[in-house]
C-alpha cells in the first residue's frame, strides 16, 4: 500500500459521493477536509464528524496543505475550478476525480495543471438514486467496482496510490482502463442503460399503470429517476460512443421485434437462452 | 369475506408461485393439497408441512373434495388437463389460475368446463429469478399486485372470492380488469420489460464488462434470467398488445437518440424530467 494514513484528504464537492468518501476515509484515520458551496453540507458533515474541517469558499490553507484533492463535482466546473485554483495546491500533491465519463477532460486536467501536480482519473462505480451528503453511506461501496483511468502521462506511482484509494474506500474490485476504453464500458453500461429506463418511462401515458406494475418494471425503471443536468451533461460527453450503443441495442431489440412479429419462437428461444446465460456472470461479488 | 379457511384448495402444478400459495393458505388454516409432476416437489413440500397430501398422478379424491383449484403451470397445458379432467371437479367448485396473459384462455377455459363449475381468472403479480417449490416464500406477496380478471360469465360471488384470495395470499393490492385491458397492461409492465432486459443483454459480447458493471446495469437485467419456454409462449400468447407497446417503446427510444445525435440538450432533459416525476409514482406501497 502506498496510501497511508497520514496523507491530509480534501474533497472538493460534498454531495452523495464526496460525502461517502470522506466517510470512509475519516473512518480509516485520515485527515479529511471539505470544500462545497452549501453552509448546511459542511455543518452536517462536521456535526457527523465526517470531516475535520470545512469551508464553502475557495479556502487557500486546505487546499495547500491537501496531499490528495478528490474532486467529486460535475465536470465542466471541475475544469473551471482547476483554471482558477490550480496555483494553490501543494507541489507533488496528487489530484482524483468521481467523474463518470473521461474522454477529452482526462487530457484536458492533465494540461491545465501546474509541473508537480499529478491528475490520475478515476471512476468509482458507486451511487444511489438520492442525492447530498446528508444520504451519504460507504455502503455503496460494498461489491462495487472502481475503475483507475491513467493516460501516459501517469506514473506507476499514481495509479497505484489511486488504486489503494479504491481498496482502502472498500470496492470489492479495482481495475485499470485507458480512458477510451472506460467511455466505451460507460456508455454501454450506464448511459445506455439510463437511455433505456427514461425512454421506457416517457413511453405511455397510461395512467393506471402504477396500480398493476410489478417487480420487473420497478427494477427495470428504478434508475429512471434521474437528476438531467448531471446526466444530460454525461450523454453529450460521451455522445459518440454512446451512439454506437444504442446502435447496437436497437439493432437486437429490433432482432427480438421480428422473432415476435414473425412467431419465429427459435430466435426467441435463442436470444432468451443467450440472455440468461450471460447475465448470470454479472451478479454482485462481495469481497473477502 | 367471502373466502373462509373451511375451504379445501388444490394446487396443480407445485413451482414457486404454487409453493407460494400453499404456504399461505396453509398458514392460514387451509386444507391444501397439490397435484404435481415431481416427486420431490411433493415430498418436499409433504416434509416442510406445506401441504397436508400430494399426487404426482391424477388424483380423482384430491381433484373431487377441492372447493377451489388454484391452476399454476403453462397456459398450453392448462387447456389440455381442464379437458381432461374437467369432470372429475365437483359441482360448485370454482377454479382460478396464475396465467401471466389472459386473452383467449379465459374465454376458452369457461367454455370448457362443465355446468357448475366456475373458472374465474386471477394474475398475482409476484415472481422471482430463481424456480421450484423449494424457492418459494410467502414473501413475494408483499408490497405486489393481485389482478382479477373476469369475463361477463363471472358471478358476483366468484369475484369477490377470488379477490378475497388475492388479500388472503397477502398481496399489498387487489383490483379487477377485463382480460383485454389486461394484456395491455402487462404487455407494457411486464412482457416488454423482459423484452427489453434479454436484448440488452444480446447487445454486447464484450467479455470485460462484468468486471466494470455498475447496479444500473444489474437492475436493469435482473429479468434477463429467463426461462426461455415460459416466456416466448407469454410473449405469443399476447403478441398483438406485445407489437404496439414494443412500437410504443422504440418510437420513444428514438427520440432519445435523436436528441443525443443532434445534441438537443433541451428535448434529452425534458425526457428526463418527465420520466422522473412519472417514476416517482411506481414506489412499492406496504400494505396496512
Amino acid at each position: 500500500m502506498k496510501l497511508k494514513n497520514d496523507k491530509k484528504i480534501l474533497i472538493v464537492g460534498l454531495g452523495l459521493l464526496g460525502g461517502s468518501y470522506a466517510r470512509a476515509l475519516t473512518e480509516k484515520g485520515f485527515y479529511v477536509s471539505a470544500i462545497t458551496r452549501s453552509d448546511s453540507s459542511i455543518e452536517y458533515a462536521l456535526r457527523e464528524g465526517i470531516i475535520a474541517a470545512g469551508s464553502t469558499k475557495i479556502d487557500e490553507k486546505l487546499i495547500g496543505e491537501a496531499d490528495i484533492i478528490v474532486f467529486a463535482l460535475y465536470p465542466h466546473i471541475f475544469k473551471e475550478w482547476v483554471k482558477e485554483n490550480g496555483h494553490l495546491i501543494k507541489k507533488g500533491a496528487i489530484l482524483t476525480d468521481v467523474t463518470g465519463v473521461k474522454g477529452n477532460i482526462v487530457y484536458e486536467i492533465q494540461a491545465l495543471l501546474p509541473e508537480g501536480i499529478e491528475f490520475i482519473s478515476a471512476h468509482p462505480m458507486a451511487g444511489r438514486e438520492v442525492y447530498g451528503v446528508e444520504n451519504s453511506t460507504t455502503a455503496i461501496f460494498n461489491g462495487a467496482n472502481y475503475i483507475v483511468v491513467p493516460t501516459e502521462k501517469n506514473s506507476a506511482e499514481a495509479i497505484e496510490l489511486c488504486s489503494d484509494l479504491g481498496w482502502t474506500l472498500g470496492f470489492a474490485d479495482v481495475s485499470v482502463l485507458t480512458p477510451e476504453r472506460h467511455d466505451e464500458m460507460i456508455a454501454f453500461l450506464s448511459q445506455l442503460t439510463h437511455c433505456i429506463a427514461v425512454s421506457l418511462m416517457c413511453a405511455s401515458s397510461d395512467p393506471d399503470l402504477t396500480r398493476y406494475t410489478g417487480d420487473s418494471f420497478r427494477d427495470l425503471t428504478r434508475i429512471a429517476r434521474i437528476n438531467e443536468n448531471m446526466w444530460s451533461e454525461l450523454f453529450l460527453e460521451n455522445r459518440e460512443a454512446l451512439l454506437l450503443q444504442m446502435d447496437a441495442f436497437r439493432e437486437s431489440f429490433d432482432k427480438m421485434y421480428a422473432s415476435v412479429r414473425d412467431r419465429d419462437e427459435k430466435e426467441m428461444k435463442k436470444m432468451m437462452r443467450l440472455s440468461t446465460e450471460r447475465r448470470a456472470l454479472f451478479d454482485k461479488k462481495q469481497r473477502g
